[in-house]
């Protein structure tokens, strides 16, 4: 705060609101109601919260909790956060809110434009180079959350070709991933898609459909699931029937694309160095382009964060950053093969959270 | 549109860009990449999306798909967005975006900002009463969705009472509910809230915890599940051991004020006819008052929706309208119960599509 000279930081979003005060709830699933939490740079962290919040908030280390009765759609929170924001001791009247990259205001823009204007001698800035800053170094505790959960869904996905057989759907094979995540322990599930096609899947992004899985198709999972608020983040390939050449050529290229990104992870080397390392590889293996944009991102208590493995980011890793190793490649037209693995940034090195996917993609039997 | 005098609207939301795409994805847990559906007054709909969503977007009723190499933080869609806007066919030069209530604007506020600044003669203003108003009506076939997954619920809450024992925790309750939806078809569980303390809970929001569950014990458990992308928002209430009489008087009271809300809810009425009937019981049943600020509300895509059953809410009752109904009240210092049951506004009255709460509180055993 100090660095980006700013009096406090506001943060409005899920994230952000349970990283700087412990809150834990889904309640965030109610587009209803506001909720802010204010950390100034002098003196101790404020909520200003509906009522239906202030005796969980009361309960985390935040020193004053104010609440208001909503929801009260003419004034939800509006002249609450006035009249708090131009109490705070004030020294560059900079307030920084989460209004750059990779964060939203989560509260009607109305009442943020309302807000802004009934603040007179405050500025409302970007203040999420500050909040990335401190959220992409993890602590060991968050580490710890982040290695169980990327543990128990690999055992997760190494028990599921045991449980897949032909005719089963998408969506039938995600809900035995699910029921299995379960059963291990994840807490919840917000991301999970399997999208499939024959000798590859034409994009990673939308499912899972009815779909049913044949001979000759290739299954891609991506799977977010969370253990006390942390997400893993990491896919994997199953195929049905042996693999085509040309696949098991692509696959391997992509594997070992996985393995030049997990040597690139070190101090010293940037999210750029991360992408050249992967890229190179890819390109070598006659790679037709990838349109994710990025080879791996930042991981966290969201499924992804910044920062981003692709030319032109040139972040430092440093010891604690948790990243996705994440190549792909379309290797004929409409078939694409992307694979992921999840690593913690150590002193000398990286740590592998994630279990190796398998060199070989494991073939489900007829 | 043409009642709010807008050219077009703007939705960058997940629920309401399915909502006018049909574009279902998870892939909205990662924050990185804005997403843009344009309603023009005339002409077709359009998706100005991240390259990695293009083939899903093209697979749409859209119109048109433009798309942009994303991430690209110094430009993600803005300069796309702006010549795409200013494209349009113009009357009032108003674009409606999710400004108000209920609604966020799911992008970096400094690139709104920015967009704003770039699209001389255009005004952007608030398009949340147009957007709700189609909402909040649902289809046949919504409703068919609703109903479905509103039963499927009902059948694993009532299997519940038979999987709980002695000692289990909060979590461990969550897990098996979460487990049993699953198996019978869920989607996913966005929203599982299981909130305990003797004799009744304090709060509803925050859970579940490594609690144990004890003689004299009363476990609530809040549940949002979905199916193809349509929610469910219903609680149920399990006493461990027998219930004092001060809370079986309770339970009876708030169940009571559900029969009342569950008449009331017709053709006619409005949200606050709604809150008056429930509320009348709660008061004539000694309630000491609920932090909740409403007794029920909207319900399809998201677990909450407008309206809000409050008093000078005022919104008129119409067939389509599903409406959770959901009585609560504090009966003693930090002991709440509270009641829900979700139904759809008919022509001559409404449908339970939740299979209604024993009006005796389920026993779990010792």
């Amino acid at each position: 705060m100090v660095a980006d000279d700013l009096d406090a930081i506001v943060v409005t979003s899920p994230p952000n609101v349970r990283y700087f005060s412990g809150f834990a709830s889904q309640f965030w699933e109610s587009p209803t109601r506001p909720w802010f939490v204010i950390i100034p740079r002098s003196g101790g962290a404020l909520a200003v919260v509906p009522d239906i919040g202030a005796p969980a908030f009361e309960a985390t280390w935040i020193d004053k909790v104010r609440s208001w009765p909503a929801p009260r759609p003419d004034d939800d929170g509006v002249s609450l956060m006035a009249d708090t924001l131009l109490g705070l001791p004030r020294t560059s009247g900079r307030i920084g809110w989460e209004m750059g990259s990779e964060t939203i205001i989560r509260m009607p823009i109305k009442d943020f434009d309302t807000l802004r204007s009934q603040v007179p001698g405050l500025e409302f800035v970007d203040g999420s180079p500050a909040i990335w800053s401190l959220r992409m170094v993890k602590s060991a505790l968050e580490i710890g959350h982040l290695r169980h959960i990327c543990q128990l869904a690999s055992h997760a996905f190494e028990a599921l070709p045991g449980q897949l057989q032909f005719g089963d759907s998408e969506l039938t094979a995600a809900r035995k991933l699910s029921a299995e995540l379960i059963e291990r322990g994840a807490d919840s599930i917000p991301f999970i898609a399997a999208c499939s096609g024959p000798g590859g899947y034409d994009q990673i992004i939308v499912g899972s459909r009815e779909r049913p899985l044949d001979n000759g198709d290739i299954l891609f999972m991506d799977l977010g699931a969370l253990y006390d608020g942390y997400s893993c983040d990491f896919d994997r390939n199953f195929a049905f029937g042996p693999l085509s050449n040309e696949a098991a050529q692509a696959h391997d290229a992509v594997w070992q694309a996985t393995e030049a990104g997990i040597n690139a992870a070190r101090p010293g080397a940037t999210t750029t160095d991360l992408f050249k390392a992967m890229a190179s590889v890819l390109e070598a293996s006659g790679s037709k382009g990838l349109n994710v944009g990025r080879l791996g991102h930042g991981l966290g208590i969201q499924l992804t964060e910044p920062p981003s493995n692709r030319l032109g980011d040139d972040t430092p890793l440093v010891p604690g950053m948790v990243m996705t190793i994440e190549p792909g490649m379309e290797y004929a037209s409409g078939k694409m093969i992307v694979h992921e693995e999840n690593v913690v940034i150590t002193e000398d090195g990286c740590e592998l959270l994630t279990r190796r996917a398998p060199r070989e993609m494991p073939v489900i039997g007829g």
